[in-house]
Protein backbone atom coordinates (compact mmCIF):
# COMPACT_ATOMS: atom_id res chain seq x y z
CA UNK A 1 0.00 0.00 0.00
CA UNK A 2 1.13 3.74 -1.24
CA UNK A 3 0.51 6.14 1.22
CA UNK A 4 1.20 9.61 -0.96
CA UNK A 5 2.66 12.90 1.12
CA UNK A 6 4.44 15.79 1.66
CA UNK A 7 6.43 16.45 4.28
CA UNK A 8 4.37 17.94 7.41
CA UNK A 9 0.81 17.78 5.31
CA UNK A 10 -2.10 16.34 6.86
CA UNK A 11 -0.91 13.15 5.41
CA UNK A 12 1.15 13.25 8.31
CA UNK A 13 -1.74 12.55 10.54
CA UNK A 14 -2.55 9.39 7.96
CA UNK A 15 1.11 8.49 8.64
CA UNK A 16 1.14 8.32 12.30
CA UNK A 17 -2.44 6.54 12.52
CA UNK A 18 -0.76 4.03 10.22
CA UNK A 19 2.38 3.59 12.39
CA UNK A 20 -0.29 3.30 15.46
CA UNK A 21 -2.07 0.52 13.41
CA UNK A 22 0.41 -1.60 12.91
CA UNK A 23 -0.28 -1.18 9.02
CA UNK A 24 2.34 -1.72 6.53
CA UNK A 25 2.45 1.02 4.29
CA UNK A 26 5.42 2.80 1.51
CA UNK A 27 6.02 6.36 1.58
CA UNK A 28 5.74 7.98 -1.36
CA UNK A 29 6.06 11.28 -2.37
CA UNK A 30 4.66 13.90 -5.12
CA UNK A 31 6.56 16.82 -7.12
CA UNK A 32 5.32 20.28 -7.77
CA UNK A 33 4.37 19.10 -11.25
CA UNK A 34 2.29 16.28 -9.72
CA UNK A 35 4.79 13.75 -10.80
CA UNK A 36 4.95 10.95 -7.90
CA UNK A 37 8.05 10.09 -6.35
CA UNK A 38 8.12 6.46 -8.45
CA UNK A 39 7.60 8.39 -11.96
CA UNK A 40 3.94 8.21 -12.56
CA UNK A 41 1.63 11.31 -12.94
CA UNK A 42 -0.17 11.92 -9.91
CA UNK A 43 -3.31 12.98 -11.48
CA UNK A 44 -3.96 9.54 -12.94
CA UNK A 45 -3.99 8.04 -9.14
CA UNK A 46 -5.91 11.09 -7.63
CA UNK A 47 -7.61 13.57 -9.99
CA UNK A 48 -7.74 15.91 -7.26
CA UNK A 49 -4.24 16.49 -7.23
CA UNK A 50 -3.75 16.27 -3.26
CA UNK A 51 -2.83 14.57 -0.52
CA UNK A 52 -3.20 12.11 1.30
CA UNK A 53 -4.23 9.64 -1.07
CA UNK A 54 -3.56 5.82 -0.23
CA UNK A 55 -3.17 3.59 -3.20
CA UNK A 56 -4.10 -0.01 -2.28
CA UNK A 57 -2.28 -3.29 -4.20
CA UNK A 58 -5.06 -3.93 -6.22
CA UNK A 59 -4.52 -0.25 -7.76
CA UNK A 60 -7.60 1.29 -6.32
CA UNK A 61 -7.12 4.37 -3.90
CA UNK A 62 -8.49 6.44 -1.53
CA UNK A 63 -8.39 10.33 -0.71
CA UNK A 64 -9.90 12.42 1.82
CA UNK A 65 -8.12 12.43 5.05
CA UNK A 66 -11.19 11.82 7.35
CA UNK A 67 -12.06 9.05 4.81
CA UNK A 68 -8.49 7.40 5.40
CA UNK A 69 -8.63 7.62 8.42
CA UNK A 70 -11.60 5.62 8.96
CA UNK A 71 -10.47 3.17 7.15
CA UNK A 72 -7.46 2.90 9.22
CA UNK A 73 -9.51 2.78 12.32
CA UNK A 74 -11.43 0.31 11.35
CA UNK A 75 -8.44 -1.94 10.93
CA UNK A 76 -6.92 -0.72 13.94
CA UNK A 77 -8.06 -2.34 17.80
CA UNK A 78 -7.89 0.77 19.06
CA UNK A 79 -7.97 4.08 17.36
CA UNK A 80 -11.92 4.59 17.01
CA UNK A 81 -14.21 2.71 19.59
CA UNK A 82 -16.97 0.85 17.72
CA UNK A 83 -19.94 2.44 19.11
CA UNK A 84 -20.96 5.12 22.03
CA UNK A 85 -20.27 8.35 22.86
CA UNK A 86 -15.88 7.86 22.31
CA UNK A 87 -16.97 6.64 19.05
CA UNK A 88 -18.88 10.10 18.33
CA UNK A 89 -16.88 12.96 19.96
CA UNK A 90 -13.96 11.41 17.87
CA UNK A 91 -15.50 11.40 14.57
CA UNK A 92 -17.30 14.72 15.45
CA UNK A 93 -14.20 16.56 16.44
CA UNK A 94 -12.06 15.31 13.19
CA UNK A 95 -15.46 16.13 11.00
CA UNK A 96 -14.94 19.58 12.82
CA UNK A 97 -11.14 20.28 12.03
CA UNK A 98 -11.41 19.04 8.46
CA UNK A 99 -13.80 21.41 8.15
CA UNK A 100 -13.46 24.61 10.10
CA UNK A 101 -10.01 24.33 10.93
CA UNK A 102 -8.46 23.03 7.62
CA UNK A 103 -10.30 24.97 5.60
CA UNK A 104 -9.40 28.06 7.23
CA UNK A 105 -5.66 27.39 6.79
CA UNK A 106 -6.28 27.71 2.98
CA UNK A 107 -5.76 31.80 2.81
CA UNK A 108 -2.19 31.24 4.50
CA UNK A 109 -1.18 29.37 1.51
CA UNK A 110 -2.92 30.47 -1.43
CA UNK A 111 -2.88 33.79 -2.76
CA UNK A 112 -5.21 35.79 -0.47
CA UNK A 113 -5.84 39.38 0.45
CA UNK A 114 -4.94 40.61 4.17
CA UNK A 115 -8.80 40.95 4.81
CA UNK A 116 -9.26 37.15 3.76
CA UNK A 117 -6.34 35.85 6.30
CA UNK A 118 -7.66 38.45 9.17
CA UNK A 119 -10.79 36.67 8.47
CA UNK A 120 -9.06 32.89 8.77
CA UNK A 121 -6.86 34.06 11.88
CA UNK A 122 -10.36 35.14 13.73
CA UNK A 123 -11.89 31.63 12.83
CA UNK A 124 -9.20 29.52 13.50
CA UNK A 125 -8.28 30.91 17.07
CA UNK A 126 -12.29 30.67 17.82
CA UNK A 127 -12.49 27.06 16.49
CA UNK A 128 -8.99 25.98 18.37
CA UNK A 129 -10.98 27.24 21.26
CA UNK A 130 -13.43 24.25 20.71
CA UNK A 131 -11.12 22.02 20.69
CA UNK A 132 -9.11 22.95 23.87
CA UNK A 133 -12.66 23.15 25.75
CA UNK A 134 -13.74 19.24 24.47
CA UNK A 135 -9.75 18.63 25.36
CA UNK A 136 -9.87 19.42 28.62
CA UNK A 137 -6.87 18.86 31.12
CA UNK A 138 -7.03 15.33 29.81
CA UNK A 139 -4.03 13.84 27.21
CA UNK A 140 -5.67 12.66 24.48
CA UNK A 141 -9.00 15.00 22.87
CA UNK A 142 -11.76 11.72 23.26
CA UNK A 143 -11.22 9.24 25.86
CA UNK A 144 -8.17 7.55 27.17
CA UNK A 145 -6.41 6.18 24.52
CA UNK A 146 -5.68 7.67 21.49
CA UNK A 147 -7.85 8.19 18.34
CA UNK A 148 -7.66 9.12 14.87
CA UNK A 149 -8.66 12.78 16.37
CA UNK A 150 -5.44 13.01 17.77
CA UNK A 151 -2.93 13.04 15.10
CA UNK A 152 -5.08 15.26 13.22
CA UNK A 153 -5.19 17.85 15.42
CA UNK A 154 -1.74 17.82 15.80
CA UNK A 155 -0.87 18.33 12.61
CA UNK A 156 -3.52 21.37 12.92
CA UNK A 157 -1.14 22.30 15.78
CA UNK A 158 1.94 21.90 13.98
CA UNK A 159 0.28 24.69 10.91
CA UNK A 160 -0.98 26.93 14.26
CA UNK A 161 2.72 27.05 14.58
CA UNK A 162 4.41 27.69 11.37
CA UNK A 163 1.21 30.55 10.59
CA UNK A 164 1.26 31.90 14.07
CA UNK A 165 -1.67 31.35 14.90
CA UNK A 166 -2.20 31.63 18.78
CA UNK A 167 -4.10 28.63 20.36
CA UNK A 168 -4.78 28.54 23.68
CA UNK A 169 -1.94 27.88 26.17
CA UNK A 170 -3.38 23.84 27.35
CA UNK A 171 -2.03 22.74 24.01
CA UNK A 172 1.59 23.05 24.40
CA UNK A 173 1.49 19.84 26.79
CA UNK A 174 -0.78 18.72 24.59
CA UNK A 175 2.17 18.65 21.90
CA UNK A 176 4.54 17.92 23.64
CA UNK A 177 3.33 14.72 24.96
CA UNK A 178 2.25 13.73 21.59
CA UNK A 179 5.56 14.36 19.72
CA UNK A 180 7.14 11.95 22.41
CA UNK A 181 4.78 9.16 21.18
CA UNK A 182 7.00 6.61 18.92
CA UNK A 183 4.52 6.34 16.52
CA UNK A 184 4.63 10.50 15.97
CA UNK A 185 8.96 9.54 16.16
CA UNK A 186 8.79 7.46 13.59
CA UNK A 187 6.72 9.55 10.78
CA UNK A 188 8.40 12.21 11.68
CA UNK A 189 11.75 11.21 11.22
CA UNK A 190 10.62 9.46 7.84
CA UNK A 191 9.32 12.80 6.55
CA UNK A 192 12.92 14.35 7.19
CA UNK A 193 11.27 16.89 9.75
CA UNK A 194 12.45 17.43 13.48
CA UNK A 195 11.76 15.63 16.41
CA UNK A 196 11.98 18.86 18.31
CA UNK A 197 10.34 20.94 15.77
CA UNK A 198 6.76 21.58 16.63
CA UNK A 199 6.78 24.54 14.13
CA UNK B 1 -33.90 12.62 20.02
CA UNK B 2 -34.21 16.04 18.72
CA UNK B 3 -32.93 17.09 15.33
CA UNK B 4 -32.07 20.63 15.59
CA UNK B 5 -32.34 22.11 12.05
CA UNK B 6 -32.67 24.98 9.12
CA UNK B 7 -35.16 24.47 6.45
CA UNK B 8 -32.71 23.24 3.29
CA UNK B 9 -29.62 23.65 5.16
CA UNK B 10 -27.29 20.54 5.61
CA UNK B 11 -29.27 19.38 8.41
CA UNK B 12 -31.86 18.68 5.78
CA UNK B 13 -29.88 15.20 4.47
CA UNK B 14 -29.29 14.11 8.02
CA UNK B 15 -33.06 14.87 8.23
CA UNK B 16 -33.79 12.04 5.08
CA UNK B 17 -31.25 10.13 6.21
CA UNK B 18 -33.11 9.52 9.78
CA UNK B 19 -36.00 8.85 8.09
CA UNK B 20 -34.72 6.45 5.48
CA UNK B 21 -32.92 4.43 8.46
CA UNK B 22 -37.05 4.66 10.36
CA UNK B 23 -35.39 6.41 13.26
CA UNK B 24 -37.69 8.71 15.24
CA UNK B 25 -36.79 12.42 15.92
CA UNK B 26 -38.44 15.47 16.98
CA UNK B 27 -37.33 18.64 14.33
CA UNK B 28 -36.43 21.66 16.35
CA UNK B 29 -36.18 24.86 14.69
CA UNK B 30 -33.54 27.28 15.70
CA UNK B 31 -34.30 31.42 15.44
CA UNK B 32 -31.46 33.96 14.09
CA UNK B 33 -30.89 34.60 17.88
CA UNK B 34 -29.41 31.45 18.77
CA UNK B 35 -32.92 30.05 20.77
CA UNK B 36 -34.56 26.90 19.67
CA UNK B 37 -38.17 25.90 18.59
CA UNK B 38 -38.76 24.59 22.10
CA UNK B 39 -37.40 28.34 24.40
CA UNK B 40 -33.77 26.91 24.70
CA UNK B 41 -30.51 28.58 24.37
CA UNK B 42 -29.10 26.94 21.41
CA UNK B 43 -25.51 27.99 22.08
CA UNK B 44 -26.09 25.92 25.44
CA UNK B 45 -26.70 22.66 23.12
CA UNK B 46 -24.22 23.22 20.10
CA UNK B 47 -21.84 25.84 21.39
CA UNK B 48 -20.64 25.90 17.80
CA UNK B 49 -24.19 27.71 17.43
CA UNK B 50 -24.75 25.66 13.82
CA UNK B 51 -27.19 22.55 12.39
CA UNK B 52 -27.48 20.13 12.26
CA UNK B 53 -27.13 19.27 15.73
CA UNK B 54 -28.39 16.02 17.36
CA UNK B 55 -29.70 16.00 21.30
CA UNK B 56 -30.38 12.50 22.57
CA UNK B 57 -32.61 11.83 25.09
CA UNK B 58 -29.51 11.74 28.12
CA UNK B 59 -29.14 15.36 27.11
CA UNK B 60 -25.76 15.33 25.24
CA UNK B 61 -25.71 16.02 21.86
CA UNK B 62 -23.60 15.46 18.59
CA UNK B 63 -22.73 17.73 16.00
CA UNK B 64 -21.32 17.85 12.35
CA UNK B 65 -23.41 16.37 9.35
CA UNK B 66 -20.59 13.67 8.56
CA UNK B 67 -20.36 12.35 11.91
CA UNK B 68 -23.86 12.59 12.22
CA UNK B 69 -24.53 11.03 9.27
CA UNK B 70 -22.20 7.82 9.96
CA UNK B 71 -23.92 7.90 13.59
CA UNK B 72 -27.42 7.04 11.52
CA UNK B 73 -25.99 4.48 8.85
CA UNK B 74 -24.57 2.72 11.89
CA UNK B 75 -28.05 2.58 12.91
CA UNK B 76 -29.17 1.59 9.64
CA UNK B 77 -29.05 -1.17 7.34
CA UNK B 78 -28.09 -0.38 3.96
CA UNK B 79 -27.07 3.68 4.19
CA UNK B 80 -23.34 2.49 4.92
CA UNK B 81 -21.37 -0.52 3.91
CA UNK B 82 -19.92 -2.19 6.91
CA UNK B 83 -16.80 -3.05 4.62
CA UNK B 84 -15.38 -2.91 1.46
CA UNK B 85 -14.64 -0.12 -1.61
CA UNK B 86 -18.74 0.91 -1.07
CA UNK B 87 -17.81 1.90 3.00
CA UNK B 88 -15.00 3.77 1.53
CA UNK B 89 -16.35 5.79 -1.99
CA UNK B 90 -19.40 6.71 0.10
CA UNK B 91 -16.99 8.42 2.66
CA UNK B 92 -14.71 10.01 0.29
CA UNK B 93 -17.02 11.36 -1.56
CA UNK B 94 -18.82 12.69 1.87
CA UNK B 95 -15.71 14.15 3.01
CA UNK B 96 -14.86 15.52 -0.16
CA UNK B 97 -18.49 17.59 0.08
CA UNK B 98 -18.41 18.69 3.62
CA UNK B 99 -14.62 20.04 2.90
CA UNK B 100 -14.47 21.35 -0.75
CA UNK B 101 -17.89 21.67 -1.97
CA UNK B 102 -20.04 23.21 1.38
CA UNK B 103 -17.19 25.14 2.23
CA UNK B 104 -16.70 26.69 -1.35
CA UNK B 105 -21.01 27.74 -0.58
CA UNK B 106 -19.87 29.78 2.34
CA UNK B 107 -18.91 32.87 0.50
CA UNK B 108 -22.53 33.36 -0.85
CA UNK B 109 -23.96 33.53 2.74
CA UNK B 110 -21.41 35.46 4.49
CA UNK B 111 -20.08 38.88 3.96
CA UNK B 112 -17.39 38.16 1.11
CA UNK B 113 -16.20 40.37 -1.73
CA UNK B 114 -16.74 39.58 -5.48
CA UNK B 115 -13.40 38.05 -6.01
CA UNK B 116 -13.85 35.78 -3.20
CA UNK B 117 -17.94 34.59 -4.55
CA UNK B 118 -15.93 34.65 -8.13
CA UNK B 119 -13.21 32.14 -7.01
CA UNK B 120 -15.54 30.07 -4.54
CA UNK B 121 -17.39 29.80 -7.66
CA UNK B 122 -14.58 28.67 -10.17
CA UNK B 123 -13.65 26.07 -7.08
CA UNK B 124 -17.34 25.17 -6.77
CA UNK B 125 -17.86 24.47 -10.87
CA UNK B 126 -14.60 22.14 -10.68
CA UNK B 127 -15.86 20.14 -7.13
CA UNK B 128 -18.89 19.34 -8.89
CA UNK B 129 -17.45 18.08 -11.89
CA UNK B 130 -15.52 15.19 -9.66
CA UNK B 131 -18.58 13.82 -7.96
CA UNK B 132 -20.60 14.16 -11.78
CA UNK B 133 -17.69 11.99 -12.81
CA UNK B 134 -18.10 9.91 -9.54
CA UNK B 135 -21.19 9.33 -10.25
CA UNK B 136 -21.75 9.24 -14.01
CA UNK B 137 -25.02 7.40 -15.17
CA UNK B 138 -25.74 4.99 -12.26
CA UNK B 139 -29.05 6.49 -10.02
CA UNK B 140 -26.98 6.84 -6.79
CA UNK B 141 -23.51 8.25 -6.00
CA UNK B 142 -22.36 5.09 -4.43
CA UNK B 143 -23.01 1.55 -5.71
CA UNK B 144 -27.20 0.53 -6.40
CA UNK B 145 -28.50 1.84 -3.54
CA UNK B 146 -28.66 4.93 -1.21
CA UNK B 147 -26.52 5.83 1.09
CA UNK B 148 -25.30 9.13 3.52
CA UNK B 149 -23.60 10.27 0.48
CA UNK B 150 -26.60 10.99 -1.41
CA UNK B 151 -28.80 13.38 0.34
CA UNK B 152 -25.74 15.25 1.24
CA UNK B 153 -25.27 15.67 -2.47
CA UNK B 154 -29.01 16.19 -2.86
CA UNK B 155 -28.84 19.53 -0.59
CA UNK B 156 -25.73 20.76 -2.46
CA UNK B 157 -27.22 20.72 -5.26
CA UNK B 158 -30.36 22.34 -4.37
CA UNK B 159 -27.79 25.25 -3.32
CA UNK B 160 -25.98 24.99 -6.43
CA UNK B 161 -29.42 25.92 -7.84
CA UNK B 162 -30.08 28.68 -5.47
CA UNK B 163 -26.64 30.00 -6.13
CA UNK B 164 -26.47 29.86 -9.54
CA UNK B 165 -23.65 27.55 -10.03
CA UNK B 166 -23.58 25.76 -12.80
CA UNK B 167 -23.58 22.03 -12.19
CA UNK B 168 -23.18 18.96 -14.78
CA UNK B 169 -26.19 18.35 -16.67
CA UNK B 170 -26.16 14.46 -15.58
CA UNK B 171 -27.88 15.80 -12.37
CA UNK B 172 -30.57 16.84 -13.43
CA UNK B 173 -32.02 13.36 -13.84
CA UNK B 174 -30.09 12.11 -10.33
CA UNK B 175 -31.80 15.41 -8.71
CA UNK B 176 -35.55 14.60 -10.40
CA UNK B 177 -34.97 10.73 -8.94
CA UNK B 178 -34.29 11.65 -5.50
CA UNK B 179 -37.04 14.27 -5.31
CA UNK B 180 -39.06 11.33 -6.01
CA UNK B 181 -37.95 9.03 -3.40
CA UNK B 182 -40.46 8.97 -0.16
CA UNK B 183 -38.10 9.55 2.18
CA UNK B 184 -36.90 12.90 0.59
CA UNK B 185 -40.50 13.85 -0.13
CA UNK B 186 -41.08 13.65 3.39
CA UNK B 187 -38.45 15.44 4.93
CA UNK B 188 -39.21 18.49 2.03
CA UNK B 189 -42.61 18.39 3.47
CA UNK B 190 -41.51 18.39 7.19
CA UNK B 191 -39.40 21.36 6.39
CA UNK B 192 -42.09 23.03 4.51
CA UNK B 193 -40.14 23.24 1.33
CA UNK B 194 -41.89 22.68 -1.91
CA UNK B 195 -41.60 18.86 -3.05
CA UNK B 196 -41.05 20.07 -6.80
CA UNK B 197 -38.55 22.90 -6.09
CA UNK B 198 -34.74 22.02 -6.39
CA UNK B 199 -34.04 26.21 -5.74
Amino acid sequence: MNLFYHPGACSLAVHIALVEANIPYRLVTITREKRTGDGRDFLKINPKGYVPALEFDDGTTLSESLAILVYVADRSATLLASDGPERWQALEALSFMVTEIHGNFKPFWKKASDAEKDKARASLVKHFAVIAEQLGERRFLVGKTMTIADPYLLVMLRWAATHEIEVPPRFIAYTAHMNQRPSVQQALIEEGLATDDIR
